[in-house]
């Protein structure tokens, strides 16, 4: 039996009891260090952490656990589902021996980091909107530039993932570049890290201001529209929301 | 005080425990009637039900509720932000009086539909993709195609809200043919109707045999990309799944 779970975006009270549940019943947890590092010591438990870029082996790990008859969780941060270990453990059981379709497997959804982002900030995410990763280990640069170009001249707001990385210093640049022949400067932009955790930094500004070197590698970017608006309040941090009644 | 809050999928163990305590502390809770029927009943508590179609009366009621010095919970299924209560809920202050930028709102955030649907089939959305309503109450069927022109040649997964109603009974039917055009007939089609709750229905089906009949009002619909992959399994429901390294 396999529960593949997302954490949620950080805070304990944003995860939901089946997940809390999933995880006080494993043997075994297997994830990246800094998500197990999340997860409440039990005793009893044995933790399995490896490197955020050893997906697949990470999958594979934990259904040899599976097949061992031990109850292993497999942790994401966010949702498992939303560039998560999700689909590595599907791609891993699709290429590996029949035996590990006979094996139970649950994901378990949690709270995403765009819906956490979202939230923080208003309702940007209010009408249609497109959910992309800036990683180019798995696909090339042409693609997610023809994806962003798509996304910003059909009128969908954007949430990127893997805006960059120590590997991966260029990509956000080059997004906002891409973004910038489509988008008015003044389109809003979010930079959201860590939301409901102790180090959390939301930062509103613009296509024209944005500026990469607010982003790391934990941090959710939005993308407004057009239609985007930003309710301005004496002495409080600005709401951003997208109408319901968006133009294209 | 207001909170805006998504209930998640429907069943308790997916609502987390921030959304339970907003619940339990609210004197007032605002929201769609069946909404408002999954929050367990609380002494002392007053409950506005409203229909449907009526987000931004229902919002305004809100507001001026927490004005009185209220503690409104506004509920919305899923997350809040995601074709939810959060935008309607900034359009009124937007366009309200000056004294409601003063109200404290926290969108507390949840497990929308499409991570629920995702979760509940494997991992469909594990790579890009886009969220749209197919409701042409606020925006143009021509928008709409256009933007499921824009996705489906982009690449991306792609889930559908509002797929239909008795009053917009032909727009899931002209979304299938929208994508026949750009997408092979083999592609994953999903439907997710009421996901963790009683009813809960689930079908998975290609885009060729996709019968919009299988849908009502609360149902996700997933559609997938060419990269889409499925596992099959002896006496058991295959598993969807989006592989990390996709093609465009």
């Amino acid at each position: 039996m396999i529960h593949v779970i997302g954490l949620g975006p950080g805070a304990s009270d944003l995860l939901a009891p089946r997940a809390a549940s999933a995880l006080e019943a494993a043997t075994d947890l297997v994830g990246y260090g800094p998500y197990l590092e999340r997860v409440p010591p039990r005793t009893g438990q044995t933790r399995h952490a490896s490197d955020n870029r050893a997906e697949l082996a990470r999958a594979r790990h934990a259904l040899a656990l599976a097949q061992e008859e031990r109850r292993v969780a497999v942790v994401s941060g966010g949702d498992a589902g939303v560039f998560g270990m999700a689909s590595a453990l599907f791609e891993a059981i699709d290429h590996g021996p029949p035996e590990w379709r006979a094996l139970e497997v649950e994901v378990v959804p949690g709270i995403s980091a765009l819906l956490a982002a979202a939230a923080r900030v208003g309702a940007p995410l209010g009408h249609d909107f497109c959910v992309l990763s800036l990683s180019d280990n798995l696909k090339s640069w042409e693609t997610i530039a023809a994806r962003l170009t798509a996304a910003a001249t059909a009128g969908f707001a954007i949430a990127l993932y893997n805006p960059l990385s120590r590997a991966r210093p260029w990509q956000l640049g080059a997004a906002f570049d891409v973004l910038r022949v489509h988008l008015p400067g003044a389109t809003r932009v979010v930079f959201a890290t860590a939301v409901s955790r102790p180090d959390e930094r939301v930062t509103v500004t613009t296509l024209a201001a944005a500026d990469p070197a607010l982003a790391d590698m934990r941090t959710l970017v939005l993308v407004g529209t057009q239609a985007t608006r930003t309710i301005e309040r004496a002495g409080a941090v600005p709401w951003i929301y997208a109408p319901r009644g968006e133009s294209a």
